[in-house]
């Protein structure tokens, strides 16, 4: 890798963008939970889409991590990371005031711990153990050039034992409570549904064995934020029919 | 991995703790992160160490997610996860005014993403990257009762190449500003020292191809949240010489 130069800090893009822009792939979980976020509170940008796995100077300038999202706001603000893009958005949302956008974060300060702790989860452990290890395998290495590439089977066969545990505890939480952190919708669902979204296009989660989980996504999935997440396609590589379907 | 089970989420322990309580490890960097935040907030705790490679059921009691670190607040409140724990502390030192606890995350919006965005880097991508190879390689699989392992040299070859993207850029960081994020040290500073003290400990920090990033870590060094850290010691693992010097 590169050695970060001539920018320091997401602040000062070369070129402005007239409009809010996402800097995105169409299959990362960060940035469908980022999509998701935004829908959610109404903040519209123009998408891009970027071949992470190739780390082009032009991804490493916008952000030196040289991973996606990034969310450039035309106020000149630049967001990298699901933190500071969570965060942010939730911040805005409570700003604006619930009337106009939906919390992302719930007022409680308990709840907001709660809800954090599962986002924490999702992005850090489902994704290291689970989401990262099977897009890899199945999407990013066909992506990037060796079509003729097979997944490793030792390493789908312990992301999907992962997977199952995964699901139970997100089945037991959706057992538990109306959404997943607690009585309303908040980015811990964003999170769960933005990784559960990318295993599903590739038809890796076993819905049938956790219908309560199901019954939790179904509801996700019905909302408009959704919708353009169910539209995406990657050429080559089409979803399970299921995978568009609201009542699957 | 057991399902979990008997618990849902993270704020009913069934013996209540009568004072704060930190599950922890000493070379974990997330639980050396929260220390340091401890520390800085002037949030005191009762240390437990927990040997979390055993995911023993008292742990996954505390934290279905099974990692470390886990703070008990004597008010009821159990906090997991580095997002959960950094910004409560943060949101506790905001209420309690700044002439008594520094701040640890910038008052200013756009500052405060900024430190985010490092800290996300910190707990994501340098701990995937380098710290939790370099620390299962070296430290984690030893204590498990291993104690005839040879860490895997390409694992190591790797960890210690990425190390150096790392470094760069946090002397990148460390030349244009007082502290990572801004003029204030913050979460960010935190997170990467505790990462950092983590694979120092094990003496695999090039501290002398980079004397910017060697600077304001001494600084921190010298800081009194500090302390702790330099005096833990795991039993047959001693860290190098220059592990507690200040002027190293």
């Amino acid at each position: 890798m590169a050695c970060p130069r001539g920018r320091c800090f997401a602040r000062l893009p070369s070129t402005w963008p007239t409009m809010n822009r996402l800097t995105h792939f169409r299959l990362c979980p960060i940035s469908r939970y980022t999509r998701l976020a935004m829908s959610e509170t109404g903040l519209e940008a123009q998408l891009v889409e970027e071949p992470a796995w190739e780390q082009r100077p032009q991804l490493l300038a916008l952000n030196p991590a040289g991973e996606l999202p990034v969310l450039e706001l035309e106020r000149g603000l630049v967001l990298c990371g699901p933190s500071a893009i969570g965060e942010y958005l939730a911040e805005e949302a409570r700003a604006r005031g619930h009337d106009i956008a939906p919390g992302l974060l719930p007022h409680d300060r308990e709840d907001r711990a709660e809800a954090r702790r599962l986002v924490d989860w999702c992005h850090r452990k489902l994704d290291r153990e689970v989401t990262r290890e099977m897009l890899i395998e199945k999407v990013y290495v066909r992506l990037s050039g060796r079509t003729e590439y097979v997944p490793d089977p030792d390493v789908l066969r312990a992301a999907r034992a992962n997977l199952r545990y995964h699901m139970s505890y997100l089945a037991y939480l959706a057992h538990q409570r109306r959404w997943l952190a607690g009585e309303d919708l908040s980015l811990a669902d964003l999170a769960a549904a933005a990784h559960l979204s990318c295993l599903d296009y590739i038809g890796e989660v076993p819905w049938d064995d956790y219908p309560v989980a199901r019954g939790w996504y179904a509801r996700l999935k019905s909302r408009p934020s959704f919708r353009a997440l169910l539209a995406d396609r990657i050429p080559g590589l089409p979803p399970p029919l299921h995978y568009t379907d609201l009542d699957f």
